[in-house]
């Protein structure tokens, strides 16, 4: 090593010690004859004093070595703040290693550049602090998730990310073949097959922190590549993945974010999250919880409500406690905030704050009883504004609430910053109504409860799933299933779904294959784990605890990539070739000097 | 969990317990009313035995579960050969959780299938012993690395990859990006700008374990993806890396093969490994050196090495111990396996096995005095044979006697195969020829050693890199550098290998521009994770360490990937679509939502 001591390191006790050090001149004050470098390492920051000149040349970010003694400051002049504030180094050799030129981002935690200018120079950023403190506790946060598994014998197993289309949800990434031109690979949007491959081939417990990739519409906060600990384990029951995931957080939290979290996790089925937060994905942070009001309002007149209720929807309403209060531009605000959700309105009712009488639009609509009860039907007091939904869709309205209710913990400052409130969600519907037929909530493998293995394609709208996720302030951090190990199950879903049998060994084939030799009873988790550092480190946004982010579009500001690619590059790929008449799955390509001629397509074996 | 134990745990002191057990139907025998089943699961075998007909109905690889009470084996019984030898299950209860139709494949680890096949029905390759304990050795060879780098305060890092194509060496893969039609991705060959900029971002010791890809056409144990153990450490030297790497081998051997590495591990530089083993990764579980005879010869009218000395190449030979007595048809058969590789032929000598006296083609042409002189020159014995290669470029001669020295080894059985030989090959020359000027040995960010950072781009030929290659029996299982951190010397270095500084700037402006920052020494390896874990698993090839495999060409017998794609994934994929004409880097594509204008192109900073 160039150094003999890490910089942050150094103590009273070293006073006397001649040390080399190597780092970064983070700060530079020239008092007279005499210069103060802060120095800089991994390890943190120490003072390095010049009585020479030729530190004069020195700017901030040189990559310097300097050999000196550790000595007590002056009394007086001590740092508290500083780990090393007790010593200075003072200098008698000094080496540049590089120089640095002006620095287009100050290296310093307290300047707020700009996301693009900070990821173009993210080498500079990752200087600072902050941005390196995260990518730190990332990678503490996956050496505490191994020691969990190891310790509970998993294994960790790399799936591979040239693989087979799997048009399933969003769309894949895809990787022209030069050695089999015309065909193409897609890189996965998670290991998901392959990881119940493993399951039927015997491994028991896997895991991986799986690169995973999704060629989505940008919203904010999206990758095109992002990271899951992808886990699953066989003759699992739901309770058996719920306690490893909740070691899994325990573990997590506990060191890196000092929290203790208390087990069991609360559980929420998917239903009551619904209809008393509005979300399958609560923050339980703060109440503020919805009511059904669909009964109480039965017999209304006010045709908006009635409306709903009648065609057997859902009227509801949520509290915003000291809403009374709002100006008119305010309230007339949260009817802007609602049709930018695509809804038609959010009407209220404001109950006095002396009188508790209530007042508003939708006042004028309801009669004597039904406002006279009001307050008590959804727990407000007077100056609380009361915020309803109707719809035909009970989902819908129920979604509109949830939104408000966060929207009410934001404005009226009900969100307590350093909680931590965790819960997981399970028995979800295993499917949800499209304009033609039917779709899986999570992924077509996801098992039905007990309870709904006989009956779950004759009533699919209420049949429930063996899908959990497990959600953290608002956050789902991570979900999975146990999954269905049986071919004529999947088969009874993929049918429901409309999969043709043809559809479904096209794109499945190889896994309906696997299951017809002695496939255990399985199920897994994944967690989303830029998310969950995300959270750990007190970041707003997962670029913080990615190295190497993009931005929107998928632009990376560091490598200027994507760009375009040569003819020639565009040749030997054979991206514009045609694929060989043999057929979707022929193993007879050029390339494939083997004789897989005949076992290429995943169909039944002889 | 649906089972109580795991099966491969229970022992005698189980003895009266009663058991839920799960796995797999390993083997039924039936003996009368009684059926004997070896169950199976992750932990192991026990056997399980059925005093009720419902056994009858379990074929191979059943899946099932078990309720039973652990009993002594009757006297006489035992099976001292199985860890649960001493015991059995009765089964009370029988649970069939999944079927099996007829086995492609038997689950037998005495059995050889093909490769075609293993791979297609991977999952049931992998309920054997053998294939299993492969991949748990590698889930094992992280964990052990981890630990030595964890240890040492080394960071894991996720490296993109999707990032940009750097047409270096071997070919890119591409991947088309709808958002910004026209330009495309590369999946990176390995990290190593990315790890170079973590280290200007003072980042200083980075780890992991990272999935590379490489478009190579197929040779045999190439995948289209890899995995390397990717390492880099800032402020180091040489040797500091080289203590790592030998530090991570030995915590390797000891535990998954049970060897103790003796270090430091012997070092040899990149020109004696040449000239006494003809190889750059030479297997030293063996001598068999090779002798330089170009001087011993300098007077020969041979005129076939007399041509070679003449033009100042080299003449060499390689010594077959009792290699006399093979027939003519195996010396013939050297003449076949020197023009297979390229060469014109093997010139040889054999010495008479009782009196020593040479004969053979070669020795026609030889002069007394050279012939006389030669078993001394060669340390050849009466028995052996001589083989000669010559040639006006030293490398290829020196080669064709390293092949041949391997072949020598392989033919006399001269390998030990319980030996590990490890050795460090350093020094290695900075450049080599091509037909038109200069390329890199190991990469163009290596740097030159001291001695020649002054004076490499005016003897290019002599200039030594600070790069070292880790040899294990003969395989280069890692590989690293010093890596240049000075722009100026970059700079030098990109100039002789006729880099254009506008060439640079479009493939690697990005790392020239972080090097004006302060960048620190840094230097690195990596391991070739594949090979590495291959040779701990005694397996004979990647394939065997890597658990969904690809055959040549990158076909995957399983999933049958890869396909075509639809004419909608091509035009969504926005693969036939036309660059934007705003320039190679534009961060101005329309999925761009932010300003990322103007900072796109890798260019200087403002």
């Amino acid at each position: 090593m160039i150094r003999s001591h890490d910089a942050g390191t150094l103590r009273a006790s070293h006073a006397g010690t001649t040390v080399t050090l190597a780092g970064w001149v983070a700060r530079r004050r020239d008092h007279g004859g005499v210069i103060f470098v802060d120095l800089r390492d991994a390890s943190g920051i120490v003072q390095v004093v010049f009585r020479e000149d030729d530190a004069h040349s020195l700017r901030n970010e040189f990559c310097i070595k300097v050999v000196g003694e550790v000595t007590a400051r002056p009394a007086g002049n001590e740092n508290p703040e500083l780990p090393t504030g007790e010593i200075e180094v003072v200098a008698a050799e000094l080496t540049v290693l590089s120089e640095a030129a002006p620095l287009p981002i100050p290296v310093d935690d307290n300047v707020d550049a700009g996301d693009d200018i900070r990821l173009r120079y993210r080498y500079l950023d990752l200087r600072r602090g902050g941005p390196a403190g995260a990518i730190r506790l990332r990678s503490r946060a996956n050496q505490i998730a191994r020691e969990v598994l190891h310790a509970r014998n998993f294994l960790e197993i790399e799936t591979p990310t040239l693989t087979r289309s799997t048009p399933e949800g969003a769309r894949d990434f895809l990787v022209p073949v030069r050695l089999q031109p015309g065909t193409w690979y897609a890189l996965p949007q998670s290991p998901q097959l392959f990881k119940q491959l493993l399951m039927v081939a015997g491994m028991e417990r896997y895991y991986q922190i799986a690169r995973c990739y999704r060629d989505e519409d940008f919203r904010a906060d999206r990758q095109p590549e992002f990271t899951q600990l992808d886990i699953e384990m066989s003759f699992v029951t739901q309770d058996d993945v719920i306690e490893l995931g909740e070691t899994l957080v325990q573990a997590l939290w506990k060191e890196l974010a000092g929290h203790e979290i208390t087990t069991p996790i609360p559980r929420l089925t998917w239903h009551d999250a619904m209809s008393r937060y509005g979300s399958d994905k609560p923050d339980l942070r703060y109440g503020v919880e919805l009511t059904d009001l669909s009964e109480y309002l039965s017999s209304t007149a006010f045709r908006v409500f009635a409306a709903a209720i009648d065609a057997g929807g859902y009227v509801g309403a949520v509290v915003m406690p000291g809403g009374a209060s709002q100006t008119r531009r305010e309230l007339d605000g949260w009817q802007d905030w609602a049709k930018a959700r695509g809804a038609r309105g959010l009407a209220y009712v404001v109950l006095d704050a002396e009188t508790g009488e209530p007042r508003g639009p939708v006042a004028k609509n309801l009669s004597e009883a039904h406002l006279g009860g009001l307050a008590d039907a959804v727990g407000a007091k007077p100056g609380d504004a009361v915020f309803f939904a109707a719809s035909t869709n009970r989902r819908e309205a129920q979604e509109l609430l949830g939104a408000a209710r966060v929207e009410i913990a934001n404005r009226a400052n009900l969100v307590d910053r350093d909680a931590w409130a965790f819960c997981w969600v399970v028995d979800a519907p295993m499917f949800e109504p499209t304009d033609d037929g039917w779709t899986a909530v999570h992924h077509p493998f996801t098992s039905p409860t007990d309870e709904w293995m006989a009956t779950f394609d004759q009533k699919p709208g209420d049949a429930l799933a063996y899908a959990y996720d497990i959600v953290c302030n608002g956050n789902e951090i991570g979900g999975g299933s146990i999954r269905i190990h049986r071919g004529d199950v999947q088969r009874r879903v993929f049918d429901l779904l409309g999969i043709t049998p043809d559809e479904a060994e096209e794109k499945f084939g190889f896994l309906l294959e696997a299951f017809k030799f002695g496939p255990p009873p399985h199920g897994g988790i994944a967690f989303g784990w830029d998310r969950v550092t995300m959270l750990l480190a007190g970041a707003e946004s997962i670029r913080e605890v990615i190295a190497f982010p993009k931005t929107r579009g998928g632009f990376d500001p560091l490598t200027g990539a994507p760009t375009p690619i040569t003819a020639q590059q565009r040749l030997e790929a054979g991206v514009d070739a045609k694929p060989k008449p043999s057929g979707p799955a022929s193993g007879s390509a050029s390339g494939a000097a083997t004789g897989t001629a005949g076992v290429a397509a995943p169909v039944a074996p002889a």
